[in-house]
C-alpha cells in the first residue's frame, strides 16, 4: 500500500507556508512549482533533464491525452508515468480550462460538456464523472475536479452561473472520486468566481465543506492585471483550509510566484518558463533576457555563472544567441531548462527563506535583483 | 603539448580494419562514426546525450560557421570546442560538399570558389587558404583539404577538371596548414574523380605523395546506386597508404557502413541517424522502424530490449508513436538519440568482430537480422 496522500506544514512566516506534500510517488516539497507536460512530455526535455532542474511532480493534461493517445490508451500502457517515463508524482489538470481555450465549438449542460477536438474535429463528451474516470486511467497522484472556466469579461450573471455550476461538479466528482477509493491518491476542488470577491468566497467556504484533498484558485491569469490577480489570491486563499495545499493555476511569472507565496499559495504550473524558452528568452536571477537580441552575439559569460544548473553556468550567452538566431532544436531545449531550472531555484529559495523566517527579506532580495537587471554587456 | 596526431592499426581481418586515431581532444576508436553537428549542435542533443550514445568525435561545418557565428567569432569565444561544450575531437568538414549543395550562386576559379550564402545572400570568399584558416579558426583536430564537389551526373571531362583542381586545392591547402605548424592536429586529403576509377586512381595516388595525415573519399553518396558507391570503394581504398585512416564521406545507412568497413573504410559521417530520427524513423538491430505507422500505436515493447543504450531499452513504441503523431520535440530528441546509439553500437559490434577475427561471421548476422525484420507487431 503507498503512503496516503499528506500534507504537512511545517512552517509559515507571515502568509507564505513551507511544507510537504505526500503522494504515491514521492514527496514535493512546497512551496512547488510544477513543469507542464501537456502531451505527456515536457516539451523537448527528457525526463532525466526535467528532474535535473530539481522538478520533483510535473502537470498533465486531461483534454490533450483523453483526445490522443486516449486515456484507456494509456492504462493499458501501464499508465502517464510509465508511458512518459517520470517516476514522481503527477497532477493533472481536468480539461475544464483546455475546453474553454482551445475547442471552437462546444455545448454546456447540466451534465457537462462536449466539445469538437481541436485535432479532429470529433465531438466529445467530458462530465465531471469521465474527468475523474480519465485522471484515474492517467494514475494522476493529484486528480482535479472538471470546472468550467469563462473567458473573461463576463457578466456578473454568467460568472455566478459558472462558479455554481462548478460547485455542482465539483461535488460530483467527489462522489465519484470516492467511489474510486484509491488510496493514496488526491482529488482538489477549484475555486471559481472570476473577479467577484463575494463569489470567490462562496465558492472557497463551499469547496471547504466538501473536504477535498487540496484547493486550486482557477480561472486566473487569464489576462486580467497583475494586481487583480494578486487581489484575488490575497483575499481567497486564507478562507481555504489551512491544513491543505493551495495550488494557483496556471501562474506565472517569477515574480507572479513571489507574489503569490507571499499571499499564501504552495503549488504552481506555468508554460512560460518551456514557452519562452523555446523563443529565446531565458528566465534568471537577475530578470529575463532575451537571447535573440545581437547584444549577445560575441558575449562569452554565462548566463549565471553562480546558477545552481549547469546549464546556466556553462554555455555561453553568445552559443545560446547563435543556437537560437539559427532556429535549432537545441536552443529551445537548454533555454527550456535553464529557465525550469531558475524556477525551482527559486522555489528552493523561497522554501528556505520561509523556513529561516526571512521571508521578507528574500522577497526584497530578489525583487532588487530583477529589478538591477542583467550586467552591463561587454 | 598535446600528443601528435597519430593512427594504429590494431587489426585487419580481410580489408576490415580495427584501429584508433589520437587527436589533441582525445583518441577515436575505429570503425567510427561521427554524428554531424553541422551548426555547433548535434541537432537537438545536448553534448551529454550526444556522448552517452558512444559517440567518441563529431564533425563541424566549415560552411555553416564561416556564415554564423562566424570562424573569428568562433575563435574568439575559445574555439568549437568550448562553444558547444564539446570536449572530444571534432573533424570539420571544408565546405566544398555545402558550396555545391546548398548555395545558389557560385563562381568557380583556379583561386577557389565564391558564392551566395544562403542565409542572407551575401557574396562570400572560400580559397583553399582560407579553408584550413577557418578550421584553424574552429580548432578542428582534423580539417579536410578544400575540394571541389560535382554534381552528377556530370561529363568525363568536368570530373576531370574538378579532380585535378581538387588536386591543385590539396596542395595549397597541406601548404598552408604546414605553415600554421599546430602540433597534434590533422589534415585529411580528399580523394575525388566521380564514378571513374582511372580518375579516382590518379586522385589517390597524388593525394598520397602529398603525405596527408588520412585520407577521405569524397563526392560519394550524392544519389548514385549503391553497387557503384561500393565498388569504387572497393577499388580505391586499396590505393590509400594503409597507415592511415580512411573516411568516407557523407555515409551511410548501416548497411553502406557495414560494406564500407568490410572495403577498408576506418570513419564515417552522415545526417540519417538525426535527420530520419526527427521524421520518426528508428535504426534498430532489426532494421529501421517507421513511428509514425499506427501499428505501433498500443505497442508497449521497447525498440530494443537488449539495446546499450537505455532510451531504446524504456520508452515504448507506443509512446515513441504518441510523440511522432503530436509533434513532439522530444520524440526527434529521443529517436535521433536512439538512432546515434545504434550507429555507434553497430561500430562497436564491427570494432570487436575485426578484433576476434569474426567479421565475416558478424557481417552475416547482421545482415540476416535486418532482414528478418522487426519481430512481428502484437
Amino acid at each position: 500500500m503507498p503512503e496516503p496522500f499528506s500534507f504537512m506544514l511545517s512552517k509559515t512566516d507571515g502568509a507564505a507556508r513551507r511544507g510537504e506534500i505526500v503522494t504515491p510517488h514521492g514527496r514535493v516539497q512546497t512551496p512547488a512549482f510544477m513543469p507542464v507536460g501537456t502531451q505527456g512530455t515536457v516539451k523537448g526535455l527528457t525526463p532525466d533533464i526535467v528532474r535535473e532542474t530539481g522538478a520533483e511532480i510535473v502537470l498533465g493534461n486531461t483534454y490533450h491525452l483523453m483526445l490522443r493517445p486516449g486515456a484507456e490508451r494509456v492504462a493499458a500502457l501501464g499508465g502517464l508515468h510509465q508511458f512518459m517515463q517520470w517516476p514522481l508524482p503527477i497532477l493533472t489538470d481536468s480539461g475544464g480550462f483546455q475546453v474553454m481555450s482551445l475547442s471552437e465549438l462546444r455545448k454546456l449542460s447540466e451534465d457537462g460538456v462536449t466539445f469538437r477536438s481541436h485535432l479532429d474535429g470529433a465531438m466529445v463528451a467530458l462530465s465531471p464523472e469521465r474527468a475523474v474516470e480519465i485522471q484515474a486511467l492517467l494514475g494522476a497522484d493529484i486528480a482535479m475536479q472538471l470546472d468550467e472556466c469563462l473567458r473573461l469579461p463576463a457578466s456578473l450573471d454568467e460568472i455566478k452561473r459558472a462558479m455554481e455550476l462548478s460547485l455542482r461538479w465539483a461535488e460530483r466528482c467527489k462522489r465519484a472520486f470516492e467511489s474510486r477509493a484509491r488510496e493514496g491518491y488526491a482529488l482538489f476542488g477549484i475555486v471559481q468566481g472570476g473577479d467577484v470577491m463575494n463569489l470567490r468566497e462562496t465558492s472557497a467556504r463551499e469547496l471547504s465543506g466538501m473536504a477535498f484533498q487540496g484547493y486550486a484558485i482557477g480561472g486566473l491569469a487569464v489576462g486580467e492585471p497583475q494586481a487583480v490577480m494578486l487581489k484575488i489570491v490575497e483575499e481567497t486563499a486564507p478562507m481555504l483550509p489551512a491544513q491543505c495545499p493551495r495550488y494557483l493555476m496556471g501562474v506565472g511569472t517569477p515574480h507572479d510566484m513571489l507574489e503569490a507565496v507571499a499571499r499564501g499559495i504552495d503549488m504552481f504550473d506555468c508554460v512560460l518558463p518551456t514557452r519562452n524558452g523555446r523563443h529565446g528568452m531565458a528566465f534568471t536571477r537577475f530578470g529575463p533576457i532575451n537571447l535573440a537580441n545581437a547584444r549577445h552575439a560575441a558575449d562569452p559569460r554565462p548566463l549565471d555563472a553562480e546558477s545552481s544548473h549547469p546549464a546556466a553556468r556553462t554555455y555561453s550567452r553568445a552559443y545560446l544567441h547563435h543556437l537560437t538566431k539559427a532556429g535549432e532544436m537545441l536552443g529551445a531545449v537548454l533555454l527550456s531548462t535553464v529557465n525550469l531550472a531558475y524556477y525551482q531555484e527559486l522555489m528552493a529559495g523561497l522554501r528556505a527563506a520561509i523556513a529561516a523566517g526571512s521571508f521578507a527579506a528574500f522577497r526584497a532580495e530578489t525583487l532588487a535583483r530583477w529589478d538591477q537587471g542583467d550586467i552591463a554587456p561587454l
